[in-house]
């Protein structure tokens, strides 16, 4: 995943935070949280997951469809602008 | 959306399809059908609308991410593959 | 489904729209509209979906679960806000 | 939550399974692996997080929409059975 190089300490960050949810929906389990409070936290552990796989997906498609130092100029950017659109939409 | 000339047929009959079944749903509401049939209508309208969505997001990659003319070889099987891969995961 | 017959016209209105929605796509489709515009279609209507499908589910939650006749308190309001809140927030 | 007590080591199983997922995207990107890998990770967290999210409501729907001891025959099971079944597919 060469182009996490650029963007690994970005998406560590986002991963930790997210292992950070899990812990918390871990201790309200623990601590016999409310329903609630279970499931809004799951919730948004699951928002977050999105978030994390639209970024990956984003760095995938600039990086690994097309080789950047070969063919500079071939990716489209309106294409690619209405894929990530749409990704993102299915994604939250 | 130039490349549904090749595939237009396809995503036309996909289309005709789903019409068909919200027309289902139509008529099970109308003669007061269980909520169960109802709601089972609606998963299986709500799949094949992912299907639709899939396909055209399928067409779009490897027809408007990068000009099949200009470049005719830039695009990385795999790189689409894997994304592809993924976008289906999502859009069960 | 005897309680859409309170909801009939509401959940008739919608879904006739979203066959309206369908109808659309089917057009741009047949006048090869752009990708973008056929992409945009099929997620609004897959929205729309989503919201027939949740409403559809409150009521059955709010009839079906329990015999309102027979047991007309049972139903714990709090408890059927968490759920339809959860519920609606994997229905966008 | 009390219900978890009956099911809170199931719930702590999988979510400390969870957490081991997380922690698995973690070492990938630290070690940068490919982008497939990381991509199948993530997808594979989330098919993990609706399980426990569907367990979790179903958990929700049958001791806190009704209580259990006040009206122990008030839920009704097709009902409940058929909301399950929808959850369950908008959860994969």
């Amino acid at each position: 995943m060469t182009h996490t190089i650029r963007e690994k300490a970005k998406l560590l960050a986002r991963v930790r935070r997210i292992r950070g949810q899990v812990e918390a929906i871990e201790r309200a389990l623990e601590s016999e949280a409310g329903c609630e409070k279970v499931m809004h936290l799951i919730a948004s552990t699951r928002a977050a997951m999105a978030g994390l796989m639209a970024e990956v997906l984003e760095d995938h498609v600039r990086v690994h469809l097309v080789d950047p130092e070969k063919y500079p100029d071939a990716l489209n950017p309106d294409g690619v602008g209405q894929l990530l659109d749409v990704i993102r939409t299915y994604l939250k």
